[in-house]
């Protein structure tokens, strides 16, 4: 079985990024075979500043790498070290009626909070089926926004197979996330670069524990037991805790004598130690570009003899050959 | 001064073809560098019959090469074997408005006149401005039709160069094709296969001499005299005779005492010699794939050569590298 996740180069990552996707994409290279790609190409749809694409890639390479996927195991490139994944999206244009692109959400959406309406934000679902189908992935991890998406490129199969023959292009399943961890942002909604209330997972130490000693909370005196109900602290707490010591702080706020304060910087000590070993492999990593490129270059070399597989067979079906 | 020319292989050419378009391409030749592709990814938007791609690709390529291509002065390629051109159509479409691409008339007509409307169809216009500018082509002679088209092109480059920068991509010069020939058919409307009207170039001798026969005239005797205003066999002589043969053939229609079928056959013959030495040409080459491909491959080389070169300028400048 093989399994396909891109992941969005869009800047510092934060707690609700790790639990709600890293780490659960992580586990996926136990699964089967995994293969990792960085969506640069789709990125540029938002941005069109060349350094921070740049750098968010390689954060964004250091990032999963330091948090544990494993080369030996998953293929990890950056998808524009596959460029004919765009000779695909062309072939799979030629296919796709315009009705299905005008009926996606998700271009609907962007627009309508502001984003310019550019042709690349509109033929997205196509480069996405292109960026699944490259790799006869079997199965694609997806959030509930995606879906629609993923309906997409079942279609295009569909279409391109009824067309040119079964076979042509694997038909991809979709699973949905849905157990994904909810995890609470500085003023208690859904931690969110949107709501400008994350926490990050990676940076310097002085100023994340500023941002811990931010969370809000009620004006509950020291001395007075603490409400644990909707308690910012004790949901973020858990992911960092053992079911002891989540048993022990809630204890402490049930019984009082401990500010709001103390509370918190149990919770950032917790924190801090949570992300200490992937701090540490961190920070090897960022003094050693020479390993990161060469990770991503044997990754790449790796799916491009993939794509290399399904392109001439695709070519040959559709008389490009 | 680098010259761009795209070919679309949609069947077996005519004469309408070959004096409006064919024979004005192959003399750009001597003008400067020029570059000629045969747009296999283009005709994908409109058939999806594998065997008719590839037969129709072949078939154009052996036309243009019996018609004059010499590819020791010019580049000529199929535009799949340059894949690259894709990569650069979806960095184009980042920054293409997606009024741009509905304001385009060749989209509306081709919709209204029943072809579906895909994705790909839509998106023409930047695979087409991709054409161009992976090339640095100074110059691409267009027809009336495709002018909207290169200019969308010149937007586009003006959008990466004011986000990316001055240079990265040049900026191309039309030349609107004014004073084509026009090229009466059977039936006296322009020679289109739409009108089904069409005189081949090459075809078997008995086939074509019964499609001139077929040239639509009027019933006057055999011993009267012709009118020769808008006659379609005089119109049509011009292109195969000498000044001297036109104004012996009009003489004729204005004495009298030769029926159309003799007239007729007069043009005919005019025609089969003028093709004469293509004619030759083209069955040498169609013994001989061996060749065909490598003036192909040869092309295609020094064309991804030039693509290398404007792709890594590009991505460098967007940040995909």
């Amino acid at each position: 079985m093989r399994i396909l996740t891109g992941l969005q180069p869009s800047g510092r990552l934060h707690i609700g990024n790790y639990f709600g996707a890293m780490e659960p994409a992580v586990r996926l290279q136990d699964e089967g075979e995994a293969f990792y790609f960085m969506a640069n190409y789709h990125a540029m749809t938002s941005t069109g500043d060349p350094a921070a694409l740049r750098e968010n890639v390689r954060g964004l390479a250091i990032d999963f790498l330091a948090c544990g996927l494993d080369p030996a195991k998953a293929f990890f490139f950056r998808q524009s070290d596959v460029p004919e994944v765009n000779e695909l999206a062309w072939i799979l244009s030629t296919v796709c009626p315009m009705g299905l692109l005008e009926r996606c959400h998700s271009y609907k959406d962007k627009v309508a909070k502001g984003l310019s309406a550019n042709h690349a934000l509109f033929a997205y679902p196509v480069l996405m089926a292109a960026d699944i189908l490259l790799y006869d992935a079997n199965l694609v991890p997806v959030g509930e926004d995606q879906k629609q998406h993923l309906e997409v490129t079942r279609d295009l199969v569909g279409k391109i197979n009824e067309r040119y023959g079964e076979g042509t292009l694997v038909l991809p399943e979709a699973r949905i996330r849905e157990d994904v961890a909810k995890v609470p942002g500085l003023d208690g909604q859904k931690m969110s670069k949107s709501y400008n209330n994350t926490i990050p997972i990676f940076g310097a130490q002085k100023k994340i524990r500023k941002l811990v000693m931010k969370i809000e909370t009620d004006s509950t005196p020291i001395e007075a037991p603490k409400p644990t109900e909707n308690s910012i602290i004790l949901d973020l707490y858990r992911f960092f805790a053992s079911e002891a010591d989540q048993a022990q702080l809630k204890a402490d706020f049930e019984a009082g004598g401990f500010g709001y304060g103390d509370l918190k910087q149990r919770l950032f000590d917790a924190y801090w130690d949570y992300f200490a070993p992937m701090r540490e492999r961190r920070e090897e990593l960022e003094k050693d570009d020479a390993y990161v490129e060469k990770v991503l270059a044997d990754g790449a070399a790796r799916a491009r003899e993939e794509a290399d597989k399904v392109l001439t067979r695709v070519r040959k079906a559709v008389g490009l050959r």
